[in-house]
């Protein structure tokens, strides 16, 4: 979270600066997700980015709603886990000879990013509620649940289509 | 995952690789979790690092194991997401005022961790099964249930105690 610990003194300062956290990661995934769209072949795994790219524009509206909600200015910081993981992401999404390993590796970096996004989420649903932002909690919860399906749907891909041709 | 994408042809390079991947992880989370044990002041958060530590070890076993099954030398491929991952949990261990808002920090950087194995080893579970090493595919779905139920006792420890005491 690059948290700066010294400013983390309450579970508001913990919750605000890991939506800060989530923030900045949402926006480097809107960033990223172009490429991985560009670089699929199978054409679900395409459509499914680029719907994902989409709802992650979407996400990012999300949290700035909660932001202001919660009487915060959105703000974003540096988070080192999701630059290591679209770091990885970046590194597969390079010129792997045959491009249907490609597409299976592609799906493998796009559920490492779903699963950080999921358990951050997770995380926020909970420390809002126990804040007593019932509000915040249910507004991030929309986020958690698509990054849920997401996942699911990648899993359901990984098995049906694109890992078994490439096997 | 660190991939050199040129020498990544087949699925079963892929998934050597990504097993170099979390062999790197879990090795990395061997030496990260001494750290979390001393920071942690929830005797029972304490335990619970102390026990996944030794499951980490026992991780650590089976991924060489599934090496060995697969006639590969245990190797490490360095892993940009966990030291990112590591990195943030890192930060957060150090000195938060509050000892009990630092223990929900804690469980939350641990869910980090945890979701980043078990996506891990979900791929790894597929790859290896369409790969016909079902041999493999089961000795991995070992550790990845034990992440799961790690992550699901962390998520109980946060909504029974800590961050109840912290909010």
């Amino acid at each position: 979270m690059g948290f700066f610990s010294k400013d983390i003194k309450t579970m508001d300062d913990l919750f605000v600066h890991t939506l800060q956290d989530i923030y900045y990661a949402e926006k480097q995934i809107e960033k990223a997700l172009p490429d991985m769209v560009k670089k699929a072949t199978n054409p679900e795994l395409k459509r499914g980015f680029e719907t994902h790219l989409q709802q992650t524009k979407g996400h990012i509206q999300r949290v700035e709603q909660v932001f202001k909600m919660h009487g915060r200015e959105p703000k974003q910081v540096n988070c080192p886990a999701i630059d290591g993981i679209l770091e990885e992401a970046n590194d597969i999404a390079g010129d792997v000879a045959d491009k249907r390993t490609l597409d299976a590796a592609l799906i493998a970096a796009a559920q490492a990013v779903e699963h950080y996004e999921i358990t951050r989420y997770g995380t926020l649903v909970a420390w809002a509620k126990q804040l007593g932002r019932a509000d915040c909690a249910s507004v991030l919860t929309e986020n958690l649940r698509e990054e849920e399906a997401t996942d699911q749907k990648l899993t359901k891909l990984a098995e049906s289509k694109v890992n078994a041709a490439a096997a």
